[in-house]
Order: structure tokens, then sequence, then C-alpha cells
């Protein structure tokens, strides 16, 4: 029983050394005894928790896709229960979209999703997951949108999100909180000129 | 005067072998030998030619900095020209951006700009030069815009090219066409309902 109550704190502890260490040195660059190093556990015990490093990368992947969805369903029940505007919803989203501390790693897990069939169906189930939740964000901003015009406006909210996730090597002048706004207005005005 | 001749060749053949290389396997996990043999150089060669691999990510991104300038120029020529519509501009430079077979090694380079210095630079520089002709094309699509207004719409026009130059891992089921088609007439109406 000993074992079964550590593992979950070993399991978090590699998680997150494993995250630290990806996005200061790159996924392929840091070696599994560096990662035992920095989490203070021994190889043996990464090893018994996750078959290999691409493994955690799954985990991790698996975990971030957690914790966006939740994000995303907190925001559709306030929007739903009348607390929010979809503007203030479409801000609140791009805003958390923009508190990304781990951007390098992220793009290394992107690449991965290139040569990794796991990681590229985890990618793809959480951007079918978001485009759900954000079809249903751009019928409450116009409620005349269906077919391929929702697709549309559902993927380009989508590349909007992540373009502004990822926007710190873009080198902009511009406050987090003020992109999100006017972002969040520019697609409430696009969304509601589409017919 | 034959060295002199050949160079540029060797040059181009090294690049054009890394791209594909590092697109399939990673930057860091393609040897130098790896290269010079996909390349049909010698390793000696390359030394020759670029001070290491970080050398040729460099080369590489400031090839695709100079195409897409190119690119945008052309687009702005155009547009200018009286050639092309304000939404047709749009919709051209997003088909441009999606159009693109190598987004593997581009997550590979966003996560080397975090890690590089000079690629870091490299990438900001583009992005600023995009940023003034994309603020020249919001100009023309509502000549109103102007300060903070215009600095981000330029900011979230360049995150929707990125976006959208990186879709294939969310398994969209549109077409390119149909999708710059849309974005582009979402960009022009959501510049007009700016203030």
């Amino acid at each position: 029983m000993v074992a079964l109550q550590h593992e979950p704190s070993g399991r978090d502890r590699i998680l997150g050394a494993a995250r630290d260490l990806f996005a200061a040195h790159g996924f392929h660059q840091t070696s599994m005894a560096e990662l035992a190093a920095a989490a203070k556990v021994s190889v043996g015990q990464i090893y018994r928790l996750f078959k290999g490093k691409e493994d955690i990368i799954d985990a991790i992947v698996a975990n971030d896709t957690r914790d966006r969805e939740a994000m995303i369903l907190a925001l559709q029940r306030r929007l739903d229960a009348g607390e929010i505007s979809i503007e203030r919803t479409f801000e609140l989203l791009l805003l958390e979209m923009m508190d990304n501390p781990h951007e390098a790693l992220s793009f290394d897990i992107l690449a991965e999703g290139f040569r990794n069939e796991r990681v590229a169906q985890i990618i793809a189930d959480m951007c079918a997951h978001f485009r759900k939740s954000l079809g249903d964000f751009a019928t409450i901003a116009n409620p005349a949108l269906s077919g391929k015009a929702l697709e549309g406006a559902e993927e380009i909210i989508l590349a909007c999100m992540f373009g502004l996730g990822h926007r710190s090597l873009s080198g902009s002048a511009l406050s987090a909180e003020c992109t999100a706004r006017q972002a969040a207005d520019m697609l409430v005005a696009a969304l509601r000129a589409m017919s």
C-alpha cells in the first residue's frame, strides 16, 4: 500500500521535472538520468511509471489537454448562465491561451506530433473537443451560422487562439490584456458579419 | 575559381538535405554525418560552409524569411496597383501560409528560438517586417485605424496567419481554399468594425 500511496507523488514529480527540463533543453536533449536527478527519483522508478520518454510526453500532453478542456467548459458554463458576455468569453479564453509559460516545450510537442502517431492523435482529439465548444461560442455570437461557415469560423478562432498562444517570439509591444480584448471584439464583429 | 563556382551549389544541397532530414527526424536528432551523406558532400565541406548545425538552422530561417517577405511584398504591389482587392490579398496571404510542407521543421525552429538568441532575433525581425506590411493592409481595409488599435490588428492578423499556417495537426476537414477565403472575409469585416 505504501507504494500505491507514493506513486502519484512520484509521478507528479517526474512530470513536473520533465516539463521544466524539456522546456529548457528540449525533449530529445534531456536524458532519463537528468530527469531522474531533477525529480529526485531513480531511473528505475521512472521506468516503473512510464514506458519511456515518449510516454512522459504523452502524459504531459494529456494533462495539458485536460486542463484546457476544463478551462473552456468553465467559460462555457459562465456564458450559459449569463454571467459573462460572448466578447468577455473570447477575451478570457485568449488570455488563458496567452498565459503559456512553456511555449518552447509546446513547440517541441507539436514537432513530436509529426513524428509520433499517439501525440498526433491526442492533439487532434483536443482540437476536435475545442472546436465543439468554439462552435457553440460562434453560434452565440451569430445564431445564423451553420454548415461550412460554422466549420470555418471554428477553424479560424482555433488558429487565432493558437497564434496568440505562441506570440512571445513575435516580439509584440502590446500587453496580453489589450491584445485579448481587441481580438475578442474583432472575433465577435467578424462572426456577426458572416452570413 | 572552381571552388567558388561549386560552393553555392554545395551550400544549396546541404540546406535542402538539412531541411528534409531536420523535418523528418528533428534538428537535434540529425548528425552532421547523416547530413553529409544525404547532401552528397563531406563533413569537412559542411564545416567549410557552416560553423555548425546552428549556423545551418540560421541559414534555413533566413531563407524562409526572405521568401515570405518577397511573397508579402509581391501581394502589396498587386494590391497597390489595384489588381486585387484587400479581401483577395488576405486570402492569397493565408493560402501561402497554409502551403507549408515543413511544419514539423517549423516547430523545431520555433522551439530553437527559445534556446538560441540568433534564431530568436531572426524570427522577431521577420515578425516586425510582416507587421509593417500587415499594418498597411489593415489601414487599406479601414483607413481610420491607428495607434494601439492598429498595433492590435497587426498582432491578430499575424496570429491568424501563424495559426492557419500550422493547422495540419488540428485535423480540419475544410480545404485550405475554403478556409483562406472565409478567414479573409472575417478579417476584413473585423477590421472594418474597429473604431
